[in-house]
């Protein structure tokens, strides 16, 4: 028991200054600082103490504490236009100075003329084209290049700021606090995995493997140096939208999450397929209320049909009904960036 | 500070216990207990070891560290049958009871009759169609409970055992080391992911969300009881062998494995994806020489023909040429079995 008395001194200094901290952190932390007090935010504190708590009847095994999260409208800002969709634009003219044929084909010569207005009357097809052609044909790497540089580039037009400071910091104490509580956080996104993929794990600590988005497929060769390689293809393997959305948890977890968060149709089937799990589980909606600090849409705004990005008031009375926690941005949260 | 004598002692007791007993496990512990003294066994020692000191150059961060594992014939015996095909097999009775209009109809007819000898002439077509029977159309509740209730039930015919018992304990060893140096371990298969995750966790230690494997579709929707279920589709999303394996490793994970294990040439492209990354990387090919403990099949037979569970001669020359460590099971793995 060669231990020195160091050692012993150390051990010792280290016990009380953990046990203090500990106390400390009972006593005062509040794991939702952004969060006003209100139903929502129990709503989320008493799902995790219940859940983590092995002497209540609705405590979760670690390996089973999954908790998804919808990403655009949930976990940042999705309006005007969804961000993977200002990155496309953006694309086009370097896709054009590297493919000149290009310049005068739809939908380039539009959006080269008039940048995202063009986007509104762009017929489906040629939106899929632009898709195409800025997302898929190059090698993993080179596509995570082109992302991570227009990324420090790009500025939202509002708040001119980058895209990746414009998610919602009471959603990062979410996510954070669920973390801490042994819950894996994951991304369930109808965007592309792969692009969400790229600054994930910087700008949420949600790393790859924990991002289930809309899966194009690749295919394995090999480049000019006989290096293997995957390249990105224009075939959709799964629309992580919708049914998409339990669809992709299956094929990306394989377990039946305890916690979803959502804020729009395409996250309904997501929340449904969440509390339909036996035990505590939670689901709740995010409600874009709030015009002066981000947008208001959706319920908010009297909205009765689905479109991109919004809730039909519809959704918003099942959730009611159902008993999911509906989360007004007006309200619930405290602050809505980090800045 | 109000820390208690009783608090401090406790303490002090725990810092004695944890020094004493780390510095024996440094001493004496052989991660690798069943594997033989040699180049297999220093390759893998050597890399983790190299991996995981800040002090090398050769330091993964613990985000980077994945370790992909083939299962049959790497994880697990998969001679002379896969023991996924022999589920499909060992389900025709059930199958045909439900629909008896398929006892006259081929392949049914045969397995009935002949059992596992029906296999060897079946036509491509008939063992797809065996498979989709017994491996979609019900919800994956239903499919997990089959499973489940057949890995039971089901003994492999050589030893007498449970299928999940007849994993190799040296690479049960590998992973449990791996993890315990804070790498990811996946199975990358070529069998059914669904199937292969009903007893991945408790037969490896590996969580659903880290079993990647040939993906069927499935389809969102609602059972009689308007509870939303999945149900497992006839559509093959990848097929996870051979160059689908780099690519169902980019769909599941996301990043190039640091590490990989396998035995046949449909591993290949993952051994050769996981080498071609920068920095310090592992692929490793398990050789199958030993027809006493278990069977020799591959380079072993002198087989120069890529065949089910083999690698070919050139898959090895290929392995000794470019330095993939090859482990010899009979020469490198002092026990098979942990019985």
């Amino acid at each position: 028991m060669g231990i020195t008395r160091r050692e012993l001194i150390a051990g010792t200094a280290g016990v009380v200054l953990v046990s203090s901290a500990t106390r400390m952190a009972h006593a005062t932390a509040d794991p939702l600082p952004s969060w006003n007090e209100g139903a929502a935010k129990r709503a989320i504190v008493e799902f995790v103490r219940a859940t983590t708590d092995h002497a209540r009847p609705q405590f979760v095994p670690v390996a089973e504490r999954i908790a998804t999260f919808d990403q655009d409208g949930t976990l940042w800002v999705e309006q005007p236009i969804y961000s993977q969709v200002i990155y496309c634009l953006d694309r086009v003219p370097e896709v054009v100075k590297a493919h000149p044929e290009l310049a005068n084909a739809e939908p380039f010569k539009s959006v080269l003329a008039e940048g995202p207005r063009a986007l509104a009357r762009l017929p489906e097809a040629d939106l899929f084209k632009l898709l195409e052609v800025t997302l898929t044909g190059m090698s993993v790497e080179e596509f995570q290049a082109q992302v991570q540089s227009w990324l420090e580039r790009a500025r939202d037009p509002r708040w001119k700021r980058r895209f990746t400071e414009l998610t919602y910091q009471p959603m990062q104490e979410v996510l954070a606090f669920m973390r801490a509580n042994g819950y894996k956080t994951y991304i369930v996104t109808g965007g592309g995995q792969d692009f969400v993929r790229v600054y994930a794990e910087k700008t949420y600590g949600i790393p790859p493997e924990q991002v289930a988005g809309s899966i194009g497929g690749t295919s394995y060769g090999y480049d000019k140096n006989g290096r293997p390689t995957l390249t990105k293809d224009p075939k959709l393997l799964l629309n992580d939208d919708h049914a998409g959305k339990p669809e992709g948890i299956h094929l990306m977890i394989g377990r039946r999450p305890r916690a979803a968060f959502g804020n729009s149709v395409g996250d309904q089937q997501m929340l449904e397929y969440t509390r339909a799990g036996d035990g505590a589980r939670l689901a709740m909606l995010l409600l874009h209320d709030d015009a002066e600090r981000e947008y208001a849409y959706g319920p908010a705004q009297g909205l009765r049909d689905s479109k991109v990005g919004t809730f039909p008031q519809a959704l918003y009375d099942r959730a009611v009904a159902q008993g999911w926690p509906v989360i007004s941005m007006k309200q619930d949260w405290r602050r809505i960036f980090s800045w």
